[in-house]
């Protein structure tokens, strides 16, 4: 990520943008996923004819793949720079996922991993996009950020990186997104069910997403004098 | 697929609701593909270090990766049993595409090319699930196919598996299912603008889903008493 290429093409409104727009992909893919129940078999150790569990092999398969042809910058799960996958995917499948898939086994392991991966790769992307929105606070106001990178003071950047009414603002949305996306439309007025419980997506921004990306930003500007 | 097997699980309920569950994750792709330009070096006859175009490259391989632990049907590009996946790619690629991405170019090649893989397998899945359609409708009503199976008769085939009124209902759906997923959600209220017209979901549906879809299931019936 060159730093002078960055400036010229991200500002503020671009980078808001594009947060918002990642939140439908972030939905989108978790109602994906809990199409399926938890299908236990793809994460068990080892799966028929593959070294490791299942999910295992097609993330680093798939990221083999897209990486030999990549010229973007991808947040892979498998190699990478700033990079928290590990805390993200133990996030994914400890805590998260049990929260919104059913009990059960339906036999659709190769689909439930694919999904899976759909889902770590749009949050990690989202979170890992911390850099960008970093870059953008720090364009946008030098002299407020200089002095606590030239200290190293973590906690100084935490705090000027942080504003709490949007961030309730996001939890707000990210619910309501999981109500319009997760509703069963039909041509007469929609049931009140939802494919993913919205408060776990809001619990997910909260709780993951948002301080995740935090973490990164600081990180990122820890660095970004150097 | 074991007829007998088939005959045991599924009934017209459960089918129906796979269908319509299938409607939301066609939906919501094509609103993935939509987040990017057309991107037209991914379909190039040949891409930097890569033979072929980069969107056959990553399906051929990503479909290799799935095969190879699969279990359950597949729909997949390369190889398979009744299967009109070529219509479907030149279906997607020539027609579809350009009704509803954007002109332009912002290097996301293989994001571009991965969103056309989820469209082709959500489609093919949506479409070879013909063959489950025509199942349930004969093991429903097996003295009104038999004779035309019997006879070899597309024709009646075709006649017996229309249902106008259905295929009305189901194009009004998905257009209902474009403009409730396809909107930008915010705290106040939603701007009228959608991220795939919701024209073409109809049209896409009317032309080329339910046809190819009963094209599939006169396939099947054919050799259903075999």
């Amino acid at each position: 990520m060159e730093k002078n290429v960055l400036a010229n093409t991200l500002t503020l409104d671009s980078v808001r943008e594009s947060l918002i727009r990642q939140e439908d992909t972030v939905i989108f893919y978790l109602i994906e996923r809990a199409k399926y129940p938890i299908n236990s078999p793809v994460y068990h150790p080892s799966f028929a004819g593959v070294s490791g569990s299942l999910v295992d092999y097609i993330v680093k398969h798939t990221e083999a793949l897209q990486s030999k042809v990549t010229i973007e910058e991808l947040f892979q799960f498998t190699g990478a720079s700033i990079n928290i996958n590990k805390t993200i995917w133990d996030m994914y499948f400890n805590q998260l996922l049990p929260l919104f898939v059913s009990e059960g086994n339906d036999g659709n392991y190769v689909q439930t991993a694919t999904c899976d991966l759909q889902c770590l790769q749009a949050l990690s992307r989202r979170i890992h996009y911390g850099k960008f929105v970093a870059e953008v606070k720090f364009m946008d106001a030098p002299e407020d950020y200089g002095p606590a990178i030239q200290a190293q003071n973590r906690d100084a950047l935490m705090e000027l990186l942080t504003f709490k009414s949007v961030e309730e603002m996001v939890k707000q949305r990210v619910k309501k997104k999981a109500m319009v996306f997760g509703q069963e439309v039909c041509l007469g007025d929609s049931k009140g069910k939802y494919k993913v419980d919205p408060s776990v997506v809001s619990r997910l921004y909260e709780e993951w997403v948002m301080p995740l990306t935090k973490k990164v930003q600081v990180e990122y500007l820890l660095c970004r004098l150097d």
